[in-house]
């Protein structure tokens, strides 16, 4: 790529996201300096979306650019952190002005609100691709982990699991006609809403926490096999978006929101002791987030409906996935 | 990707690099957590490198795991830090045991003399592609910048620039009898040795540093357009490797020098008042630097032969490329 491009480059980038005090030296050097607190851990997390993998080719730039920072939001929230400090490897087939700027105003916009500054990067030419490093903060010994959930501990997720699935979906589709749940779940692929918040308000109340980016039954494999247990999901307390369930019906609806991907939400375990300090620290009517089922000693996942055990997978993943 | 396939990448990475005590949560989680020093500053950097555009597809996989943590340490020695973590993003068209086993070998190797542990990473299915992120320390208020130096600074350049884009060549030209000149330039593009501890000592006596990645006289204007001044450089002081030389013969080496990328050679700029320092503490024979110009008030580069200006370049880059 000649210098020119870089330079051109440099200017969408330049005064991109929050403007914080800690960063002594952004981006334009080598390497940004960055002044950590004092008695806090720092969180760092990284993510890559390629194009045709994990986006449509041809998505909007502005999804991508959310996307590209919303994905490590999410891992920072898991972990009960606060964003700080970004830093952006993006590579292009070619510099196109009105997708760079399409691509800041969606990275921008998320940024600014979540309190991130964009500290350094690195611009490359070859197929579309972007990796964003975030890095934030935490007391130090509070983060979340997916270890420390117990057998007996109340399992939670946010949101409404399945519709950035089902939103997917409608974007490979054929042209539908579109209805307000389409919209609807097509936002919640392209503009996933990490749950900063949420995360960072759990530390002390919940046990163990993941967040759902791979489908929800494989991340609860993961939780639980990290916790050292297995775990019970009843399907029926589900979460489902009326706009899910009109636009799929019950039973797509309920397979989507436990294989389907790119959820970005909060899934946490809570000791019973905690419950009670949860639900009334973090009302679930103004939090979003349910009771879907628990840990429990036996290994594995079982998925329940009305209690009897309809599917059963080791991993989750593998014996849904295909 | 399917999981089993994540959980043989998971298995070469999982002990890669160093043991460090500063990592309370590494591999594994959402994020990893560590421990920042007090009274230092976080350095960050991030770099990408694409098949096809900065190395050729078919590359040894050794080499590329190396290049990519390589060119990384190379800023973090350009900012006179020392490097501590590790973050690797990598994108793979399919998983081949072989290929992960050699990058690992090739990533690690570097990795654990460079004191560097691998904290957390994303594999992700698409054209090959590593982007590492990497983050180290350095006392507070003491980082290099390409700012800094001023009018009359003496510059100086390490090792033997040119040899890495004269390797890059026999790389990509046609099976040619392999002497020792072609193998030790060969090495020196598939295995840089950044400057590490040249970059560390370089606090307290550099006015301003930058990294030869771009090709010298580039990275110079870079440097001297940060620092708010001009330079000159001596083209018959250029260090030539015996090799380059031998393979390129004296025209096209100093070219190379001039204007070849991926050196990987430290750039820096000494104040008048410590260039006896710098010579008593880090003796020229044994830190492999010289002297080659000096920063001036007059805006661009000056090329020079004999202290006759050669060539003019406010950018440097430009007019040499093509």
């Amino acid at each position: 790529m000649p210098l020119s491009e870089f330079e051109l480059i440099a200017r969408y980038f330049a005064d991109l996201g929050a403007t914080r005090a800690d960063v002594p030296l952004g981006i334009g050097d080598d390497g940004a300096v960055l002044a950590c607190p004092a008695d806090e851990e720092l969180v760092a997390v990284i993510d890559t979306l390629v194009a045709g993998t994990h986006f449509p080719a041809g998505s909007s730039a502005a999804s991508i650019g959310h996307r590209a920072l919303a994905v490590n939001l999410s891992d920072i929230a898991a972990m009960g952190a606060r964003p700080a400090w970004a830093l952006l490897a993006l590579t292009l087939p070619s510099v196109e002005q009105r997708w760079l700027a399409e691509f800041a105003r969606g990275f921008g916009a998320l940024a600014r609100r979540s309190g991130v500054a964009l500290v350094g990067g690195d611009t490359t030419s070859g197929p579309l691709s972007v990796t964003v490093q975030l890095l934030g903060f935490v007391p130090r010994g509070q983060a979340l982990r997916r270890a420390g959930g117990r057998a007996g501990d109340a399992l939670y997720v946010s949101g409404t699991p399945g519709d950035a699935a089902a939103g997917l979906e409608i974007e490979l589709g054929a042209p539908a006609v579109e209805t307000d749940a389409t919209r609807t779940l097509r936002e919640r692929f392209l503009y996933p809403e990490p749950r900063m918040a949420l995360g960072e308000r759990l530390r002390g109340l919940a046990s163990a926490c993941i967040d759902v980016s791979d489908g929800l039954l494989g991340d609860l494999g993961k939780l639980a096999s990290a916790s050292g247990c297995g775990a019970a999901l009843e399907t029926g307390a589900l979460p489902l978006s009326d706009a899910l369930l009109a636009a799929c019906g019950s039973e797509r609806a309920r397979r989507l929101a436990l294989v389907g991907g790119d959820d970005y939400e909060l899934l946490f375990a809570v000791p019973p002791a905690r419950e009670a300090a949860l639900l009334g620290a973090l009302p679930p009517q103004k939090w979003h987030y349910r009771r879907i089922g628990a840990l429990e000693a036996q290994h594995g996942v079982r998925v329940l409906r009305e209690g009897a055990v309809i599917e059963f997978s080791h991993s989750g993943y593998d014996h849904f996935a295909g």
